[in-house]
């Protein structure tokens, strides 16, 4: 490393996470390392494996509302380490001060960002009001059945409070902070098959041509105007992914097409009213078909208040910029933990490397990210609004 | 086999040819039977091997205008012997008259109904005007390269004449005869290829979707008018045999959508003329594209004239029926020999069970057709029209 100044508590961490090679779902001891840093700060741990997953929800304090800290301990895939500048898992903070390696945006920085910043808060006060918990599991990057749903559904069941989530996913653009999300769109997929006559293209009256069927009426689709959005969602987007007909021979006509779509949408619609909308507007050509649906996840917003106000406040008394609220991007756990909790924030590092090769965030931003996270907690239990 | 009668000629030789199991490209000695029966007759014969296919060219008489029998002595696969009710490449005439096997139809029957229908013509008309010619491939239902188009190829260079062809193609839909095929559709093959940018479906504005892109630019072409057929050929048709798109993940925008398409196409309009109006109105969509074009085969048409005169006559004189004239169906390979011969007609059995299992036809269609065969080689160079 090109500095031999002493690394802050929260980039020693975040190295000795990414060390780890935890590809989904394997947690290879990252979640260990976190409950014994925060058993020493006197949290209470409840470990909750679920199938291959680990997780935990750790709480501190015994009274008030509850902020939790959510994350995921696990990383996707490397890919060749050839093409690494350094080894994905071999950490290192390179002369441009950037800490390089798989995990260092996505997420593993952010939790040693948490992780230092309960630490100081913690230290600082420790008979806050309120209540810290966190919910951290290795399977947001896999198929998410048996991390934060899981959890959540736990949690629900055992009639746990949660009244303030901040998830550390990478949320920033440009700068640090310069982006929080305060909501995530919704995601409803759907196979479409239409089904039409095999035949030969030499005799096309005898069959029905399924793509030439299925055509206009997808269009349609396209071409709908399912909602305007709001003043946080963007107009819900409807995008076909795949479509496969025919049997590779050019000379016949196929039975059926298979179309893959899906659907980001905003809190102006829901999943039930899609789903009737589509069906109500293929019924309109007339054609044979059936769709399956799969519904990845619900929007969710969190509307300003007291969560939003303090990573406001966060933000802009540590980096003196006011960061923009915004719902775009992909799904992630915000989804499951917005069923239990109404006020959820997504604040983390850069995302511009995320999932990909060379994955870097600057190291600086992780020490920023973890006074940002104190400030919370402090606007929150301390001079904020919210009373034990 | 039911009955104790001898078989005529014609079937004779039509259980000889099927008994050899000739699929494409093999003709495993089926040539060397008919041209053994020609040499016979006096007929000049010239093999023509080209590649793996074997094909002959033979004549008889010297002077006048030259009449062609085209055919095949190839078949396509039987498939498991299992789902025959007699065994393929055994023939037999079951109890109900008909000759069961491989090729009966398509087209060993017709070659054996030529064969005889020569030798006794040329029996009796020792000195006939005109010219009989044979045309004869083992490679019609396979890639049809090396087979009629090579021979043509060949007869075009050598500078030989051919007036008038009849190809043994199994014709009939109901009864013998019922319809004479006085043309075929031509064929042009077209694989669309439209560009657009991949991305992720959650920020489609980063990325452009070819799928939603060809949708109203392929519907166009399917609503297209392309001409209103004529007195022999229906309207052209456009038909999309395969589509495809996508990576298989659903959350992925592709970057590309392959579309596999097919013009049958009548004599009103030209390959040509359907490549460029299929080009401008995609050009209209500003859509960014490229097609990979085949022409199968150009339309080909016989209008009235002597030979189909002579077939008709040969149809009403033997069947007492009156034949349509039918441009319909899939290419053959009359589409090569029409452009070297101005007149060619196709006219065999009932093609009900071609390319099927237990593939069969009426017996006594055969000596029939043989009949036909015969009296159309009468009215075009003895009673008829045709004089040296
Ligand atoms: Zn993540
Ligand atoms: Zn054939």
């Amino acid at each position: 490393m090109p500095t031999t100044e002493p690394l802050s508590a929260t980039l020693e961490l975040a190295l000795e996470l990414i060390r780890r090679p935890s590809v989904t779902p394997d947690d290879l001891g990252c979640q260990e390392l976190m409950i014994e840093r925060l058993e020493r700060l006197g949290f209470h741990i409840a470990r909750l494996p679920f199938g291959d997953v680990e997780n935990f929800w750790a709480t501190h304090g015994h009274h008030g509302p509850v902020l939790a800290f959510a994350g995921h301990t696990d990383v996707v895939p490397s890919g060749p380490h050839v093409h690494w500048e350094h080894p994905p898992f071999e950490p290192c903070i390179d002369e441009a001060g950037m800490l390089c390696g798989r995990g260092a945006a996505d997420m593993k920085g952010s939790l040693a960002a948490m992780i230092t910043a309960v630490e100081r808060f913690v230290t600082a006060h420790p008979d806050h009001p309120g209540r810290i918990a966190f919910l951290i599991t290795s399977d947001e990057e896999g198929p998410a059945v048996d991390g934060t749903r899981a959890v959540v559904e736990h949690l629900r069941e055992a009639h746990e409070r949660l009244d303030y989530c901040v998830v550390g996913e990478p949320s920033s653009t440009d700068a640090l902070g310069d982006v929080i999300k305060n909501g995530r769109r919704g995601s409803l997929g759907g196979v479409l098959h239409v089904k039409g006559k095999q035949g030969h293209v030499a005799y096309p009256h005898l069959a029905r041509n399924p793509i030439h069927q299925a055509m206009p009426a997808l269009d349609a689709l396209v071409r709908e105007h399912w909602d305007a959005g709001n003043e946080f969602f963007p107009a819900t987007s409807f995008q076909i992914s795949n479509i496969r007909a025919g049997t590779g021979a050019t000379n016949v006509i196929p039975s059926d097409v298979e179309v893959v779509f899906n659907f980001r949408f905003s809190t102006e619609v829901t999943h039930e009213q899609l789903r009737e909308r589509t069906a109500a507007l293929l019924d309109g050509f007339g054609i044979e078909y059936h769709i399956d649906w799969t519904l990845n996840g619900e929007p969710f917003l969190t509307p300003e208040g007291e969560l939003v106000d303090a990573a406001l406040y966060g933000v802009e008394s540590v980096m003196g910029r006011k960061p923009k609220l915004s719902t775009s991007g992909g799904t992630s756990d915000g989804r499951f933990i917005a069923t239990l909790c109404s006020q959820v924030v997504e604040l983390g590092p850069l995302n511009a490397t995320i999932h990909q090769v060379n994955e870097r965030v600057r190291a600086a931003d992780l020490d920023d990210l973890s006074r940002i996270y104190e400030a919370i907690l402090a606007k929150l239990f301390v001079n904020g609004t919210a009373q034990p």
